[in-house]
């Protein structure tokens, strides 16, 4: 385990935790690194678990002891710092005292990723990290075999998402359609039954939609506040809805609806 | 319908909005006036139509007609001005520009909110007022019937959990028990059955737990992170669990177990 104290935070070593909430900044930086950031000793830990290889371990003084038992297992850098340096570098106080910095894997395509999968969610314009994150840790905790995303689909793998995840952007495999228009074809064409989730009044209850849950399920989701596109609704093979109680309530947020519809399907 | 053009952010009539992100300074202010705020045109009139009465108005030049059509009903100021006073005001981009300040009302007890409810959850310390709002839209759209909150549990009227429940927190009607320690007592006398929601695997599976949904059913969830007390636990008639595929993921965070949970409760 190589340890190195650094007190400079701008120490060119610790460049991968610069500005943690520059999210421009960040998602640049990560981009063109190829890294992602995980946060707090379970989540780093979930990062371990999954194969993910560390480029660099970032330890508060307090907390540098907390990860020995893994540390040994892989040659990257240990850099502990003052809570100080902490947030002089990433921009506010690091009270879990724990980050470090991952190199991604290359993703799989969707073939690769569906081929033995009997319900997966796919995401179209998801654009916010929070809800990427709690969309994953439902749909992996509920037992939703793998993620599809449109293009624009916010990254599973950006710190705030991963955080939100506690993880589970680890363990869920997912892959990214290169085409929005199109996109869905591939997902009949290996016989999943597209089920649109919408708040519209004249579609199908979701228990009804799903039935038995037996054969393969693509839960479309869509963004925040405009739900699924056209294109996609009309692609799907039902619109399924969360039947809704008349009290001045129209639909309910993207990741409760997620968490209900994952929770009908794999039960 | 009263329109008054404000140009100075430190007007005392704008006092009502000051440092929206300050939740100190909110607290106490909005306490001390028996006032909480609501934000966005869709909002602003869920409040009114709740019969919630306004203390004001504050809308961006922009936005200023946007509820001509209500502002009649109502004999509170309406004070138009500029994006720029409005973000000194308030701290950030009002990028909505439609805010607005109403009285509270007396909050109702327990006996009187659960009177003629079949389903109502109970929040223990749920201190996060994203979390707040967001479990009150669910259950409200659901179709539970009340909320309960533990002396701890945060504020459902702060801005944030009204802006995160589309309004929501309007119209589910809500009690605080004043004795965290024996409040469930009273529940339980009236024939509620008690149902602790945990990620225990030795608790029941919430199906089997809420079984056809017959009687009269209290969901209690608690606090981020550590869940319900062990005195609340050890309170309930039946600990029940969402059931987790094996996927290094132990648990949903509160607001999906919530809606799940009130989904199940509710069908």
């Amino acid at each position: 385990m190589n340890v190195i104290e650094v007190a400079d935070p701008a120490d060119e070593r610790l460049a991968d935790y610069v500005r943690l909430r520059d999210s421009s900044l960040r998602r640049s930086l990560e981009a063109e690194h190829g890294l992602f950031l995980a946060e707090g000793e379970k989540v780093v830990r979930r990062a371990l678990r999954a194969g993910y290889r560390p480029r660099s371990l970032l330890l508060t003084r307090r907390r540098r002891t907390v990860l020995d038992d893994v540390a040994d297992a892989f040659d990257a850098p240990v850099y502990v710092v003052d809570d100080a340096v902490a947030e002089r570098l990433v921009g506010f106080h690091l009270h879990r005292g724990v980050l470090a910095s991952f190199h991604r894997k290359p993703l799989p395509g969707v073939a690769e990723v569906v081929a033995a999968a009997r319900r997966v969610v796919v995401l179209e314009d998801v654009v916010d990290h929070t809800n990427v994150g709690a969309i994953f840790r439902s749909a992996a905790g509920l037992g939703v075999d793998a993620a599809v995303l449109a293009p624009r689909c916010a990254d599973p793998l950006y710190r705030r998402a991963v955080k939100v995840s506690m993880g589970a952007v680890f363990t869920l495999p997912y892959a990214r359609l290169d085409d929005w228009y199109g996109g869905l074809e591939e997902l009949r064409r290996r016989g999943f039954t597209l089920v649109a989730l919408t708040p519209a009044p004249d579609a199908v209850p979701l228990a009804e939609a799903v039935g038995d849950g037996d054969g393969r399920y693509a839960l479309l989701l869509g963004a925040e506040g405009d739900g699924l596109s056209t294109r996609w609704i009309d692609q799907a093979d039902v619109r399924a809805r969360i039947p809704m109680a008349a009290r001045d309530v129209d639909s309910l947020n993207v990741t409760a609806a997620a968490a209900i519809a994952c929770y009908e399907l794999t039960r």
